[in-house]
């Protein structure tokens, strides 16, 4: 089968710092080749893999100061990776709607992976007008706003096994993983630590839209003698982060689409504990692979029951639900349906002796 | 003739406040209106027009802070004016290159105004992808980058012949209005206002990105006695800004495709004194309605000389060269060299018998 990846070119794929889905374009693109599909990238030039790459750009945009009007880049990678047909018998866009225009003239199949989130009232109509685009959700919350929309399944991200290692004891501190942002609720997770007088560690990055509120709200707390603040870490320095904690907490106050972070700790076997919100009780198994809360009280309560937990259902559930594998047959269900749909839709329309004129002058 | 207008959604048309391209926008669709034209002007649904609107979100983008995703509009905006054929005669557009994927794609008569600068290198391949796209340059100068493309005119911008009113009688102040940005060279006016002992009054916004040159460079160089600050100002306080000025300087260091403030100038009677760069040759007469200087000596030098210019020249020259009436002629005789050329090429194209199969699996 050969298929097209279409990448953001925000990051480089993998991304060299932060990039939540280009690392998802990258893991799948790299376990799509090794089951043996043909697969093109479409992607910045600084990116690494093992399918043929379709370079746009020299250099991922968002480190790139040399690139001044960024919808250039942009405009060339949809028309090369969405507008040609012929060449692909799949196109997979990541662009979330971006890509619709292009992709519903081009009569090569194609889905697109909603990676953002779909609340925002100005989706509305983008999703009405291109209702008939194919798309998958990463989440069956996310789907909530736009549930009429033309879904082909929701396919759950997913992490190489070998990514991070299984720790069987848990640590003594509770770990906070992500962006330093109201929405992520930081000074409830500092609150939640000094409650039951457990440590915590935050490893974070702080945006520049989000330095004002760091700088108000957070560092001030900072300074409790049971808050240690890491700044951004690494992807290296992440397996020994979240698997020497005891548990991971996620005070997220939006509905997160889908959160990587949570994988990424049950893959160590690190139980975690976070709010009812979005996709959170669709990774959470309550009760087994951690806690799924319904505030700050509830919280700091299920703190209090980690140890109830077992670290080695963490690890089986992540095995289970969130490897690679798993997500790389899940979208290859989706493109084969997907094929099977065009084709059978393509038989039909060929009963009609009209159509060939309709679509010259289309 | 059925036209269609398309003007980007970050100002209302016109705007309210700053906004070049949604100015012009707004000037020709009134005009063409004027002349007869059935127009439909696609824009934010807080524009005033007397064409038909298509509103395409509620209000403009750029002061609208409950938009979060722009991109969303936009891709509305395009689907509707330039996705859709067989409304229009002509869809005329002011999204530069933004539009041409789905220009390209649309059997409609389609041409983009570039209202841009065009020397930025990531733009190169987007203008040899879009090679065939029907375009119009807003100065000689603009193309010289890509001077290959598919350029059907240099139309000038044009202002209502009553906006500004002639000033007979020279003011005794030098005038700087625009923006306070390093390519602007307000140093340099200041500078040249000290050299010949004439006041300088600086009409000009600060963009939050020119915020820190603001004031480390130009703030201290304010307090001199010759130089008077006025910040922002509104339309209707330009008139009397530019016309009871001696000259408006523009010592711009940058390419800039259309200079909007020279030609406001020469509409009220004030010369105008600019740097050789870009299109400022093709606006000023040299000689005539201002001088073309080399640079920082050139302008000093030049300025003794503002008494030897006739305003009643500079206005002259606003009224057969940079009216809305000459501008929407110049567009409409584009619109119809578009339309012969498309007619033409049809029927050229309809004496190969192959092409109806050809379309059909375009």
């Amino acid at each position: 089968m050969r298929i097209a990846q279409v990448s953001p070119l925000w990051e480089s794929v993998p991304p060299q710092l932060y990039g939540g889905t280009e690392r998802i374009v990258s893991y799948l693109t790299e376990e799509l080749v090794r089951l043996g599909c043909d697969v093109t990238l479409f992607a910045s030039g600084d990116s690494m893999t093992s399918a043929r790459l379709e370079p746009i750009c020299d250099r991922a945009l968002r480190l790139n100061r040399g690139i001044f009007n960024r919808d250039a880049p942009l405009t060339m990678l949809m028309e090369r990776a969405l507008g040609q047909s012929g060449e692909f018998d799949i196109i997979h866009s990541h662009l979330d709607f971006m890509g619709f225009p292009l992709s519903r003239r081009n009569p090569t199949p194609t889905v697109a992976t909603c990676h953002g989130r779909l609340d925002l009232p100005e989706l509305q109509p983008v999703f009405r007008e291109y209702v008939e685009m194919p798309i998958v959700s990463i989440s069956d919350a996310q789907r909530k706003p736009v549930s009429w929309a033309n879904w082909q399944a929701t396919v759950y991200h997913g992490l190489p096994e070998g990514l991070y290692g299984f720790q069987p004891n848990p640590g003594k501190y509770l770990a906070f993983l992500g962006r330093i942002a109201p929405e992520k609720r930081p000074d409830h997770a500092i609150e939640i630590a000094k409650r039951v007088g457990i440590p915590l560690r935050i490893a974070a990055k702080v945006d520049p839209m989000d330095r004002e509120y760091f700088y108000s709200e957070i560092e001030p707390l900072l300074s409790h003698p049971l808050v240690e603040y890491l700044g951004e870490i690494t992807d290296a320095e992440k397996n020994e982060f979240l698997g020497q904690a005891m548990a991971l907490i996620c005070p997220y106050d939006w509905p997160e689409p889908f959160g990587l972070v949570l994988i990424e700790a049950l893959a160590c076997g690190t139980p975690v504990l976070a709010y009812r919100r979005g996709s959170i009780p669709e990774i959470i198994e309550d009760n087994v692979t951690g806690f799924v809360c319904e505030g700050i009280d509830s919280m700091a309560t299920a703190v209090r029951r980690v140890s109830e937990l077992d670290r080695r259902r963490c690890r089986q559930s992540f095995e289970q639900r969130f490897t690679v594998g798993r997500m790389a047959r899940d979208y290859l269900r989706v493109y084969q349906q997907l094929l099977v749909n065009t084709r059978e839709m393509d038989s039909r329309i060929n009963g009609y002796s009209s159509w060939p004129s309709l679509t010259a002058s289309a």
